[in-house]
């Protein structure tokens, strides 16, 4: 596979297929596993990573069930390719600032993306669409346990895996998933929520990660605790949590929709209305008027669409994909004219 | 003529045709009479301001050059009747206040307006579309002979025609023109050229005359001076102006289109985006949004769609007209809707 062939084609978690789809846009897994007496990547020398690099690599190609992926190894690309890579949520920002001796695999559909040398060793993820954590975690589950047949992981048996930030060490698990909670924030419940949230000690980030905002009205929760917890307690845990945003976020669009609904129908419609015609639109105007779409197909005001061509929205907006698509570097005011453009020809009935 | 056959009929000045259309909307010419040895409107008792009436009601009657115009007297009309003539600019806000011994005579085409006992007993206007002085002046002028064979009009042989204001003295003539600018006010030019104007002695006004605020980039130029110059050639120096300011209107449009094309395309599209999907619409965001949408038709960004049906949108969204429209009385956050309702019916290709 090509780092291309993505371009043209619908990752899993942007399907819009999952349970629950109209509020969870996906489910997502994370494992970090380190090799056994190899220093961790920011303690290692060039040739200590090199030999973690060729180690993974070596195992990935050992492992069957990963015969579809395909190593990127981050010298290869340029900085549009590793940005796209990112904005497609198969590495994280950190992993795309330093070259050497990284890599990630990635399998076609997207459903599995393995980073190597990134703050550990392995930072293993696998992506659902729609609320399926447990889906996820029984395919995370069972690459970990091939991956650990080849390779010789760090674990102690007082403390569990063993990792680069102590706040990891234990199961090394991060689940989280991405919601859409537009009406929680619309009728300003959405505080309160996510100072609940907090107080059970989940966490909320923005559509990309640490330190991004939630724009769009995107919000990613994750478990913060991964020691003294199982990995099915943990996953228990998140998914309790999730199912009970997802009841209050459902009843906020029922009440706003019986009580609101002109209001509703002219910020949705006005939202559609406007990426229908924008000739100049900014990445993030075209995610908050997205997401007003989104919720307006949900609720029924927009019979157009569906979820699948409204998450592909999201994702080739963002700039790195504009570039990929026009095969070119773009500045930001060619991207936002770029944007508008493609926006336009897709929404087109 | 009932005064709802107006209502589903182009008034001629609303047609867009005349010459120069894409900057000006309609040229008016206003001529106030008052009867001789009768005392003006303010300071006459019942029994005086009922024999003007009657009077003027009948050389009307008696013109047969008018026999298409209808006498409508106010105390039959309504609040939303009377604001619906204000809409139509066939009588002022000021008339409408009070009903008793008021009457507003109209001829089916909207080019005729005669304000009895408004500030002075015959208020009567001649309004033209696009930039028209030249015919609205014959037609008035014309009136005017008929009448004054009917109506002993006070006049002085030192003063001209008596006026109850002394800055109407003289010709009693005020011509004014409407005037779109969009391009001066985007490129901060109006301020400059308003300033030109009112050195000259001319004064600009919004949509709705004096007191209103220039919303939708709308201006009403008008002359200041009626005293001292002949009818002729107070015309023939409002005309020169107009034909100035319709210049730099045209060169700011054309200086925009050659450098901000994207960003004229992106607000001009935009516009119509919101008035095509809006479902809540208040009356100032319409006339705002309208008047890109009016420049975009002009500059060739809009395909569809005539001065017409722009025009009328203008004037249907006015508050008294989707009263008449639905029959009956609406509060502001009805007409919201309704307003929305209808510019989405209108502009649905």
């Amino acid at each position: 596979m090509k780092l291309n062939d993505i371009l043209n084609h619908t990752s899993e978690w942007l399907k819009g297929e999952g349970p629950n789809s109209n509020i969870v846009i996906s489910s997502r897994i994370r494992l970090a596993r380190n090799l056994d007496k190899l220093p961790f990547p920011n303690w290692a020398n060039k040739k200590q990573s090199e030999e973690v690099l060729k180690k993974v690599e070596g195992a990935i190609a050992g492992v069957d069930y990963l015969k579809k992926t395909t190593v990127f190894r981050l010298e290869d690309l340029d900085s549009v390719d590793k940005q796209f890579l990112v904005e497609r949520h198969l590495m994280s920002h950190e992993h795309a600032q330093k070259a050497d001796s990284k890599a990630v695999a990635v399998d076609e559909e997207e459903v599995i993306s393995i980073m190597i040398n990134e703050e550990d060793h392995i930072r293993m993820q696998v992506m659902q669409s729609g609320f399926n954590l447990f889906e996820a975690w029984s395919i995370i589950n069972k690459i970990d346990d091939l991956l650990a047949k080849e390779l010789p992981f760090a674990f102690s048996a007082d403390l569990g895996y063993l990792t680069a930030c102590p706040t990891n060490t234990g199961t090394a698990m991060r689940g989280s998933v991405m919601l859409h909670l537009p009406a929680l924030v619309m009728t300003r419940q959405i505080d309160r929520v996510l100072a609940a949230i907090s107080k059970l000690s989940f966490t909320t980030r923005g559509l990309y990660g640490e330190g991004t905002q939630a724009t769009g009205n995107f919000f990613q929760v994750s478990n913060q605790v991964s020691l003294g917890l199982s990995e099915d307690n943990i996953i228990e845990n998140l998914n309790g949590l999730i199912r009970q945003i997802i009841e209050q976020e459902g009843q906020a669009r029922e009440v706003m929709l019986s009580r609101n609904r002109s209001l509703l129908e002219d910020r949705i419609n006005r939202a559609f209305g406007i990426l229908k015609s924008a000739h100049i639109i900014s990445s993030q105007e075209t995610t908050e008027l997205l997401s007003m779409v989104r919720m307006g197909y949900d609720l029924g005001i927009i019979k157009e669409l569906d979820h699948r061509r409204i998450n592909e929205l999201f994702i080739i907006t963002q700039p790195a994909h504009l570039q990929k698509l026009e095969n070119k570097k773009l500045s930001v005011q060619e991207r936002d004219v770029k944007r508008a453009e493609i926006i336009r020809s897709r929404l087109k009935i």
